[in-house]
């Protein structure tokens, strides 16, 4: 056992760097215990954008510099920690950070979504690991969880609410009937939203966590562009309200799921889930894993997934992993070159349709009949009469479809699309049976 | 990285030690490829009772053994699996294997609990570490999560629902108003109870899983002698109800809390929980494990408690662990000699009390004086009123009482039970508000 004193470089001191540097101060005699003294560690140098801005606790002048790459140069740092975002600089550090032989934790998931078959391959060249438990739902140690508790199962779904931004939207206007703009408006008016919404909103910032953990439980790095992803901003109070008649509640889930013959369907979008689900039972900005194993069966993971100490908590976390040294402690590698995607056509659920038409006799046999054209069975319909207009000219019509691949949906909704008493484009979504 | 294949030798091979066989038959290559290649392991030895017992599975007959020792000495194996139970055979095949410098992977919660001392002041002095993730909660990796995870985290409150048994009767009670002997039977017939269930439902199995998890959080061994256990068999239909009536449900909650001054209240009993707690809604024989950190905040690790698959799936992860060597990686080992345990008397919650009483005028005035000299406050009454009989002569009067010690409590029921309106003696359960 190692006792001698490891530097850490921290690149970024935002929300998640400035916390991990109040654990170290509160905790680090804690950690050493712990750890049998090999976790021994200490912040030596800080990269930040602006040195005149004020830091919050005692962090000493002399640690700061504006230099990325002092942070990774300078000899007494042996571990790079990078939380500065995006895919540019990131990269390069993190690159440079590997070269040097410096093990590096990192919490930036569009960086290994969307960069790791080059960051994994220098990775592996310089022997050197990258650890990343903070990049994927904040507090919940679900990396770890694939990685060393579910070694020896084949994984043979994941499904995640990780992203709580758009759960706490969705949450909102299922709870209160608010429209997607008035719940965005409150989540950000708490904090639960940042100013630019998009990539929570629009489910990338889901899908990067989902193409990770897909990653590492298939062991090929899945390509990002490969992946079908939909937002939340198009999610109607009516649709939510329908789900909830229905027996549903909406989510933006992430699901990764191995089919028999080897192939992984990956998709990130709102769905139906069963109100007895447990995941339907995960409410406000929490995030939730379920990951099923075939020997472990079902499991359960949830947590805070965004915020300074779960997200610093996880980053400390993989700093001990990191003290513990590389030898037989790569953490996460690729061992495959390439895996089978599943093509979203070919991917099949049950799905929940709500079509918009103009309310005339034979409606419902004209779309009936291009539905039983295309062999897609109707399981229930759902479209309440509104009660003080029962004579209405436009009506909401819901079909919920037996399971068949997505692109013969897609066919025949194309073709419904055609009849004219359709007054708006039909909505769709899957319904998720976990 | 090494890449020689490491000898394993299981002692037992009934449910759990099959399972991991059947593992890493059928994943061992796959095991390899996610460890890159330094987790290569084979199961060398296997010591069973009966050498004449039919085994699944086409285990070679070589294998196996009657003596446990050869387990140990046996020089191709290099890690020892524990899995035949009980506390003193098995206390000599671990501090033999230890002895001998080969790493130990025990699912032995009893033999960890009652002599966690020795053993891991043996596993310090020979540097060998013990690995024991199948001991508590199966498939969960609650163990990891709690060492590696929260590493930078003080441990605020651990509050596990952790032996399926008791789960499962209670909630059969609770939907079908079964009687504790009928739903222990129907859990015997299901296979979700042992033939000898005292263990399950005196508290003792999940007590040891507490202790287990209080003493990788805190740091030191805590003493078995020390922890409040109470078990489900007096639990009544009548209770469960009022309960319910009361917006609660009773589970059997294992807790570990750390208070403000540093003392740690561990305690294992069938308690009130909140129905919106997420651990309400833990059913069957799953188990669920709710952990507070100061940074994490709340997080929740839910699965299959028991089981082939789930615990040989923990075992297996262990054995990987086992693989990476003891230099950086001893698992855990106490790092304080004792700790402050708060004694039962001085631990304070919320009560439900139920008073079986003869109802004659002045009883209420009675029993309400009692608990006021004892500075007791009633927050609620409950007393449902026989609507066929409102004259009854001998009623349920619940009354459920503001936090205070649960020695004071004692004390003041002690005094009520001199009273001569009481038919019998009270009955109590803790309110955790967790």
């Amino acid at each position: 056992m190692s006792c001698s004193v490891l530097g850490i470089g921290l690149a970024g001191f935002g929300t998640v760097g400035s916390g991990v540097w109040k654990i170290l101060e509160e905790h680090g005699r804690l950690i050493e215990s712990r750890s049998q003294g090999s976790a021994a560690m200490e912040i030596r140098k800080i990269a930040v954008r602006d040195l005149s801005k004020k830091r919050e606790g005692n962090t000493p002048a002399e640690l700061f510099t504006t230099s990325l790459m002092e942070v990774v140069e300078n000899p007494s740092v042996d571990i790079v920690v990078e939380l500065i975002g995006g895919t540019e600089a990131a990269f390069d550090l993190v690159t440079k950070a590997l070269k040097a032989g410096k093990p590096v934790v990192t919490g930036n998931k569009a960086l290994l979504a969307e960069r790791g078959t080059e960051l994994f391959a220098i990775s592996k060249e310089t022997n050197t690991p990258i650890y990343f438990e903070a990049a994927v739902a904040g507090g919940i140690p679900i990396i770890k969880a694939v990685q060393q508790s579910l070694v020896g199962n084949q994984i043979e779904s994941i499904a995640g609410i990780i992203n709580g931004t758009s759960n706490y939207i969705l949450q909102r206007m299922t709870e209160a009937g608010l429209s997607y703009p008035e719940a965005l408006k409150e989540a950000k008016d708490l904090g639960y939203a940042e100013a630019d919404e998009t990539l929570d909103v629009n489910g990338w910032d889901a899908a990067h966590k989902a193409i990770i953990l897909g990653s590492i439980a298939h062991g090929f790095l899945i390509n990002y562009k490969n992946v079908y992803v939909r937002g939340i901003e198009k999610v109607t109070p009516l649709d939510i309200q329908f789900a909830s008649d229905l027996g549903y509640v909406v989510k933006l889930l992430s699901l990764v799921i191995a089919n028999k013959d080897g192939g992984i369907e990956i998709r990130t979008q709102p769905s139906f889930l069963s109100k007895t689900h447990i995941l339907a039972s995960v409410h406000d900005v929490f995030n939730a894993v379920a990951i099923k194993g075939d020997h472990l069966g079902e499991s359960l993971f949830y947590g805070r997934g965004a915020g300074q100490g779960p997200t610093a908590s996880s980053v400390v976390s993989d700093l001990v992993e990191a003290t513990r040294g590389s030898e037989t402690n790569m953490g996460f590698l690729p061992y495959k070159k390439t895996g089978d995607l599943v093509d979203i056509d070919d991917t099949a659920t049950s799905y929940y349709v709500r079509f918009s038409v103009t309310d005339r006799p034979g409606v419902i046999a004209d779309i009936a009949s291009v539905l039983a054209k295309h062999e897609i069975g109707i399981s229930g319909t759902h479209s309440p009469v509104d009660a003080d207009n029962p004579d209405a000219e436009f009506v909401e019509m819901v079909f919920l479809l037996h399971t068949c691949p997505f692109g013969r949906l897609k066919l025949a909704l194309a073709e419904v699309e055609n009849l004219d008493c359709l007054t708006n484009r039909p909505v769709v979504f899957r319904i998720e049976a976990l």
